[in-house]
């Protein structure tokens, strides 16, 4: 299963893909950070957003995308802005009928390194590890990218493994 | 110049469309209420929306889009849905190669009643008034969409005056 996860932001948006299997191991596939300048409007920074989204999700082509939940922020501005640059990941992924799974940072950060309250850069040096990588995925958007996949990698091939573990105990939805 | 505003929402989002001539004056068009399902989840309602927003602003071809600025309300729950249906709306528009522009509501009110703190009545029975409609926009979203409209038809007449007269001149921008 390949899993794309997207760290919506409108100045940096990062991407992770990971592909994971039925083992639950993880591999690195990709990162990457889009970014929009801050000089252009809201508009057309939305709209090229939303085509280099495309892009990454086609080029890409995961099973499923993992976004992470937007919540009120002390800054109104920056938690509009992230809502916003979550919409058009949400309407790429509708666009190109990819499932989407959202995950708040305690969720995240919680799968990843085993506490809820860890902090950027152990999220971060955790990713590394389990992805096996030789240096720190910078900025703290593409890690937090790789970790919102690995955190949906887990949490589905679990979810995978339980519903084949049921179907073979007879037992159905 | 025809002109379709938005009243952005996920609940219920308002369009209203208005034609005007260079004298200012304004001919009501349209007006509908996009509602998307509550108990859908977001990326299906962002995507429905989408579509419908794509539909109505094909077939209405209007000539500039006029959004209201969302800004942080009492709920932060309804202001990300609010920004994010306002993307929908800009997103739309870039496709389309529409140009946006953008009121605050305290502008809309006073461009359609004179007074910046106008209730919901004044400003429904004030475009009721301005588009000689015989009966009140219904709901208070398709009312704020005409609003909207008339807002940057006015302004927007205005500007393009302001032009002419300053190119008659000799002066240019």
């Amino acid at each position: 299963m390949r899993v794309l996860g997207v760290d919506p932001g409108l100045t940096r948006c990062g991407i992770g893909v990971v592909d994971v299997n039925n083992r639950r191991i993880a591999q690195f596939v990709h990162v990457e950070v889009l970014r929009t300048d801050s000089d252009l409007d809201l508009v057309d920074r939305l709209g090229e957003l939303s085509i280099m989204m495309r892009q990454v999700f086609k080029a890409q082509n995961p099973d499923a995308i993992a976004i992470e939940r937007v919540f009120s922020q002390l800054n109104v501005r920056t938690a509009m802005n992230t809502a916003q640059a979550s919409a058009v990941a949400m309407l790429a992924a509708y666009e190109l009928e990819l499932p989407v799974f959202m995950y708040t940072p305690t969720e995240v950060k919680a799968a990843v390194t085993g506490s809820g309250r860890a902090d950027k850069k152990q999220v971060t040096s955790m990713v590394a590890k389990h992805l096996k990588l030789e240096t720190l995925p910078k900025p703290a958007d593409a890690a937090d990218a790789l970790a919102l996949a690995l955190c949906h990698s887990w949490r589905g091939v679990g979810q995978q493994r339980l519903s084949a573990k049921l179907v073979s105990m007879g037992v159905t939805a």
